[in-house]
């Protein structure tokens, strides 16, 4: 696993592309600087390759096991959380106040890719704990924060998110789980929760679950829901554990990937003896979780694309050293074979991987940036916040879907690099995509996130958010425009962005003509166009800084490899815009007539 | 599984559109009619309903495990090749002169069809039995023949190939295995092979390897190699079994699908007893075993499609019955949720998968048909042969990767819509997903399959193969032309032929420079290219027979779904080939310029 990981690859975009550093000039980051920044990467990287990646292989094959309703996790699993804890990073995010290291959601979002990409399921666990931490933090009144979230930034007790039920995955509108009001203010949960990752282990003193549930005087649907956090053991006035509540495992979801991390129905309230507490305000549960929601649907774009990272340079690696067959056009045969990265379609996959890979963790890493930008901005009570908001609220369906499914994509392709020896366990690249196959489903269907993007945030504001992240494209252009051979990538891209603009408003027609369904009927095409656009223009911000860097350097290979990728990108992927927005302009409706009883 | 197999599906491409029976009116197949065919394909499907579907979970849970030198399979699988044996499954293709029943392929393949549906891991070992004995009866001399190809028609010996060596997967020319000749006119063979399907098992009393080894005067490269036979066990002179020869399986491969198939690593003549008797002629192994690849490729093609037919099937049942959220613009959350099938997006998954699917059913059946017919030609010494051999030949790389690449698409959109379901293993499309895989890569992978389509099947006979494709297609245009509502297609169609053929000149012109590389480099693309146009030509034969039949029946269910597919295989898929000729007109040479530094 050591040469896995090139450190240059997150610095560039980090410092390079992203100017990372800058953050630091905020009152909230200033304890902070890129010598602090860089030693915390360092760290992960080392801990991922040396506890997280080690046993990845075997977890895969031994899945966790539920007997006598108790989950125990494999010894290697629990020392390389240990060594997370230990060593800061579940207290990243969190203010001094708690705990925390107060890191900005950019470097935390940096270290987590080196432990997802190094192993993905073992990184659930403790991914799962920042996220409901963070969620805490952020709804939960003073009383129900000083008990139980330290706890979580200490890594004392980890967290998990409740929401599913067993006869509603995606849609929250019906779930059955209420919570009765007790003397002792605490309520009484009854329900069984679906799909529960961390539903149980022995890696921690406690589990904190933050569940769904519904109070005995809430409205139907979406709008009668509230937050509780449901503790495995009760925790006493003075933090100690105790009594076990009554919270089982009463079954595990046997998984094509992410086979190493728990993942189950849990019965809350099967004796009657469930006790939680209220987190947040009454009735607004559903808010309080898709504020959470929102960080989780970017990490799960990181969670890909770590994958992704993964598998792209597994084969690359693989394509160096395995020789195979002969360049075309040699033909003698006593010749030695040559490497198979020599054949053209090996490096067309591999730079595909390369331009899927590189632009997704540009995105999200970008989107955490925007968060932590959000963040300084509302310190400063700066008017920009409103922007910053509404810029990743845009791109967050973005950075969890598209890059999902192209990141399948990614480990696809890095399979067909390694052929037959890619599809067996002698390689990591098949868990890769076996693992990876999950995360366009987890968290809101691609299906779902297509239409949060259409329905919801293209529409609010009036288009506004659209308009914001045009704006920033145009700036990219200028730049680029300026630059010797990027010219007509900007123009390119400008022209890609005039047919999104003339989709959006093919469907906004629909939408006020009050053809609802119409309106929306395409909307995953449309997720798929603007997402090209929004990936064509991170690579144009990457050729224009690696442009920018051959000027001083013209032999440096790691930037003539950004800028002839991006080449790729733009020759062979900002083509297919066409083909989505052909489909919305007019809004062409096969998908939406076909009748049940054809199929 | 009762309710997944419709077997109109089948019977439509079969008969409505292929009209198989007509193949009976020669005297090759004059022994059957469609009463007979009908019969064959609902024993078929009720077998590998009854015998094969049921035991596919568990074998994928528990794939078979090499103990002390052997393998033993689970009695389940026995129980089903023995029923298919038992029914004449694995007698189809061959003449009765061999014990066979002399089924056209066209059958064949259909049947295989329902048996690689049900199982594919199963039908692996009969399927490959199958090829193992149609190369033995093209190749073997006579006394090789009598004395081994009526075990294999008869189901008593079993039969593998032995190509590749475990440092060389794709590329031939460098294989090591020796052949010696013996006192006795056998020889004495030494070396390992690799991905070895069906290496050793219980399901039969012997098996037959036919191993690519070298002759001592053999020159370098794939013109030094032969064909041989090695049993696991001598075969006596009345047809007993003799003693167990020098053949062992020294290692498992373990896969991510296909895990009920044993593969692995066989080593001939580690203790120097290995006896092997030539297959065919000295030298010409190679060849020999190409004209078994050829129907071997189709066979992948099927393989594929019947794995995306069975995760269609269940997605589409899934959806019909899982009722999740609210047709779009319904506020009232107190009303019952629809079944996912009423989402647009669902369906467009859905239709996404007809699309792939019968498209390349229809493919995979054609080419079968090709090869009947040029069966049939050849008895009559038809001079329309030769024409039959270059389309199927130009047809097999298109009905290999085209069909496998997309047919994994189809799998990937049957788990997006089961959703978590999907991922986990109560389900079968996970399964399906895992093994459709394997269909890009074994039997020469997608880039292999698309340097033989650009770099020879298009090349030979100066462009005869396409000119004959193209003729072929203007008929279907003409019969488009004359049926309402189909002339727009035909005339999107005949555009796209012009787009690929302007591809072809443009790459044929870098051939003629002389520039090999940049002429191959784009093949994949050119592949993607020719097989949308090729799929594209599939599903407007579709339209026009149901066109035709609806206009007798208005209301037939079936036929509007077909012209609703066409018509989406037509808006949403064929303006794809736009893009992938876009890098061939010039050619684009990002990918074969990147440099192996730069990645």
């Amino acid at each position: 696993m050591m040469h896995v990981f090139r450190p240059r690859d997150l610095d560039f975009l980090l410092y390079d592309v992203l100017s990372t550093e800058a953050l630091c000039e905020s009152e909230r980051f200033a304890q902070h600087d890129r010598e602090v920044f860089d030693s915390i990467l360092e760290t992960a990287r080392k801990l991922a390759e040396d506890k997280f990646e080690t046993h990845a292989c075997d977890q895969d094959s031994n899945p966790p096991r539920l007997e006598h309703g108790e989950i125990k996790v494999a010894k290697a699993v629990k020392a390389a959380t240990d060594a997370f804890i230990e060593n800061g990073f579940s207290a990243g995010p969190f203010p001094e106040k708690w705990g925390g290291l107060a890191l900005p959601s950019t470097i935390v979002n940096a270290y987590t890719f080196y432990f997802n990409a190094a192993n993905i399921a073992t990184s659930t666990y403790v991914g799962l704990t920042i996220a409901a931490a963070n969620m805490l933090m952020n709804h939960g009144d003073d009383a129900v924060k000083e008990m139980y979230l330290p706890h979580l930034v200490a890594g004392v007790a980890f967290g998990t998110m409740c929401l599913s039920e067993p006869h509603a995955g995606s849609s929250l509108a019906n779930l059955k789980t209420t919570a009765t009001p007790r003397a002792d203010g605490t309520y009484q949960i009854t329900g069984n929760k679906m799909w529960i990752t961390g539903a149980d282990h022995d890696l921690s003193d406690n589990i904190y679950h933050f569940v769904l549930a519904r109070l005995p005087d809430a409205a139907v649907g979406t709008k009668g829901i509230s937050l509780f956090l449901v503790p495995k053991f009760e925790v006493n006035e003075d933090g100690s554990l105790g009594e076990r509540n009554d919270v089982k495992v009463v079954g595990l979801n046997h998984k094509m990937g992410y086979r190493g991390s728990v993942n189950g129905v849990v019965a809350f309230g099967e004796t009657g003896a469930c006790r939680g507490r209220l987190v947040g305000i009454p009735h607004a549960g559903l808010s309080h979780m898709f504020h959470m929601m929102n960080e989780a649907r970017v990490g799960t774009g990181m969670a890909a694309v770590s994958c992704a990272y993964a598998g792209y340079r597994h084969s690359l690696i693989y394509a160096q050293e395995r020789p195979q067959g002969f360049k075309l056009g040699q033909r003698d045969q006593s010749q030695p074979e040559v490497m198979i990265i020599e054949h053209a379609d090996v490096r067309r996959m591999l730079i595909q991987q390369k331009a899927y890979v590189e632009g997704s963790l540009h995105l999200v890493l970008y989107c955490a940036q925007l968060m932590d930008r959000h963040e300084i901005a509302l310190d400063a009570k700066d008017e920009k916040a409103g922007e910053l908001d509404f810029l990743l609220a845009l791109l967050t369906p973005i950075a969890k879907a598209w890059v999902s499914e192209h990141c399948i994509d990614a480990n696809r392709a890095a399979m067909q690099v390694l052929g037959g020896c890619g599809y067996t366990k002698d390689y990591p690249v098949e868990r890769l995509y076996r693992d990876n196959r999950l995360n366009a489903i987890v968290e809101g269907t691609t299906g779902i996130q297509a239409l949060d993007l259409l329905g919801r945030k293209v529409t609010m504001g009036q288009g506004a958010a659209l308009r914001l992240l045009m704006a920033e494209i145009q700036k990219t252009l200028a730049a680029a425009k300026e630059i010797d051979g990027l010219g007509q990538w900007a123009e390119a891209l400008d022209a890609k962005c005039q047919l999104v603009a003339q989709a959006t408003m093919s469907a906004m027609g629909a939408a006020m003509n009050q053809e609802i369904e119409k309106f929306l009927c395409n909307a995953t095409p449309y997720l798929n166009a603007l997402g090209h656009v929004v990936i064509g223009w991170m690579w144009l911000e990457q050729a224009v800084v690696a442009k920018t860097g051959l000027a001083a350097r013209p032999d440096d290979s790691f930037l003539l490899g950004k800028v002839q990728t991006c080449q790729y990108f733009y020759e062979w992927e900002l083509p297919r815009v066409e083909q989505w927005t052909r489909v919305l302009t007019p809004i062409e409706t096969t998908c939406l007539d076909m009748q049940t009883d054809w199929f």
